[in-house]
């Protein structure tokens, strides 16, 4: 499929690597346009395997596998960044995976996204590369201190990350990194965090949702508000920076764009080639919610224009909140489940949008 | 399972009979909430199929299959109204089934659906029944010309009936039932046909969504409209119809009620004891749509408040309409696609709703 292939047919199977959470939400968003889904996931009973068309149980090294999934379905997608790079060129030498490829070395690799955004011209926090011990003396003279250091690849949720205070510090932090080759990150003292769910068509079109306002929790996202607390200007701002991102990486699907806002202007802290947790709330804000917004994308559909009409408080539920369900079941929200059996501290269980009003 | 039986948790089962767009998008709503769901439906390839975590393709003379169905579920519900008396026999031996019985016994019959309106006080059309030829005259003489001839079991979307324009038409009416027992209705002379989506609770509370108004074509729904143009004591007396009938049903789940306004009040036409087409609009207008009110229901959750957030336009895509999917990709509007693969005349392929404004 090149960028003139024409839109995907109504019956045609999307592909997806991963089946979490956010997989499932494709899935559902999918079949709503009539398309047929293939969820790729080694794990057994996976949240996406539910409402798919087909589960393919195998693991991200098993090449015979890759192979029919790929051959199995029309184009491929997938709902998270870290998949082994073998298997993306197993996948994409058979059917086209989008968003490209690009997008994913990017978003694989801190120190690479850091320096494609500062490329870019947007601001980012000061960053140095820390590949072994002897170079995090130089890294926190670079970046000073208190600084955070995360491993290059594969951390989600605070996860793969330690904090340093002071240079003490130093030696405690690399220990939990277990030698990984990491990336030293300057504190951003902000205001508040928001983010933007952009989205870029087949077609190069490009169409963001509103800014969200997020709070996190032992580096779990908590809450997502919309509208954030934003100035006319400050939300124009925010959709350029998705846009120029979008446009730098020829992207086709949905991005998450995650922006601290400071007295000086955006500084962005991180971005994701995929749907994000940060854009649940246009399940039940927007008439064409970010999960069928990426599926337009990736058939080659126009998306929608990204219109809200409601605002909305996105909550997640993560491990224990589970026990509040029985007053969340009488609460009149909007409530999301993502069908996982085990309940786990940390884990997200799901989520409840709370409309609070007309935008 | 009965009404003092705690809610059902997630992870549980929910069983449905029958495949088609209804039971696709109960699926979808009961993944929303953390249940699995097992579809019964002999035919392949089914809309439900795509989104469901189980399919048991069977007959619904095969009993062997519907037990195993039964035990494999947590509680049975169902899509449509026209279910085999000793299926549902072998499943509730088993399982709960809602709604219940009483629903299904009163709705496969318009002879006995027609009685039961008029002995709960509700206006009807004039009606009497037709069990052969020779009942014909009398019925006719009974409830006036011009009349419709309906057979009194498994009709829908206008198929099974024959209209009367003056008597001489009986003869060619009757051929046209083929002798399956019928029932003469009245024309009633309306200003327009609403229809009230109502729900109610295992606890027994009662919810409706606002009545829409319906526009059909060719017997068809073709458009449901939301505010329907109705005076505000107009829009009360509509939802304690529906209300008195669902609790003389000890209902649980959704209802559709379809009235006719004429100048004298509401006329009762008929009664789904399902999810129904005409409260599609309520996916994008409420917060908890009629699909997720019906699995609340059913799995003894407490139900959604009904509240509409906007003013909507539903319309059905029938047939040939799938050629102007085109245009519906760049309208903005929400698409909803069954996953049927077949384009035939007449066979509902999917609707869209566009939101018009704030409620």
């Amino acid at each position: 499929m090149t960028e003139t292939t024409p839109p995907l047919a109504p019956g045609s199977t999307i592909g997806i690597l991963g089946g979490g959470q956010l997989g499932r939400m494709l899935s559902v968003a999918a079949s709503r346009l009539g398309f047929k889904t293939c969820i790729f996931e080694p794990g057994g009973d996976c949240p996406a395997s539910h409402v798919a068309n087909f589960h393919m149980k195998a693991g991200y090294d098993d090449t015979e596998a890759l192979t029919r999934f790929a051959q199995s379905v029309d184009v491929v997608t997938y709902e998270f960044e870290n998949i082994p790079t073998a298997a993306l060129d197993t996948v994409e030498a058979i059917r086209p995976i989008r968003p490209g490829r690009e997008a994913l070395r990017v978003s694989q690799d801190r120190l690479t996204e850091k320096t494609f955004l500062a490329d870019l011209g947007l601001t980012v926090a000061p960053f140095a590369a820390v590949d072994g011990a002897e170079d995090l003396g130089t890294a926190l003279a670079q970046v000073g201190a208190p600084a955070i250091l995360k491993t290059r690849r594969f951390g989600y949720d605070g996860k793969g990350q330690a904090r340093l205070a002071t240079a003490q510090d130093a030696d405690a932090a690399l220990a939990t990194l277990d030698g990984a080759p990491a990336i030293l990150e300057g504190l951003v003292p902000f205001e508040r965090e928001v983010s933007v769910i952009g989205a870029r068509g087949a077609d190069g079109s490009v169409a963001c949702f509103d800014p969200g306002e997020n709070l996190h929790e032992d580096g779990i996202l908590r809450t997502t508000t919309v509208p954030a607390r934003l100035s006319a200007s400050q939300r124009t701002d925010a959709v350029l920076v998705a846009a120029r991102i979008l446009n730098a990486l020829d992207y086709v699907g949905v991005l998450g764009v995650e922006l601290f806002v400071t007295p000086d202007g955006f500084v962005v802290n991180e971005i994701a080639p995929r749907v994000h947790n940060s854009g649940h709330w246009t399940q039940n804000g927007c008439d064409i919610d970010q999960f069928e917004q990426h599926i337009r994308a990736v058939a080659g559909w126009p998306l929608g224009d990204g219109l809200r009409h409601s605002d909305v408080v996105m909550e997640n539920l993560i491990g224990a909140d589970m026990d509040r369900l029985p007053d969340l079941r009488t609460s009149g929200a909007a409530l999301h489940l993502y069908g996982k059996a085990e309940v786990r501290a940390g884990r997200k269980m799901g989520h409840v949008n709370r409309r609070t009003g007309a935008a």
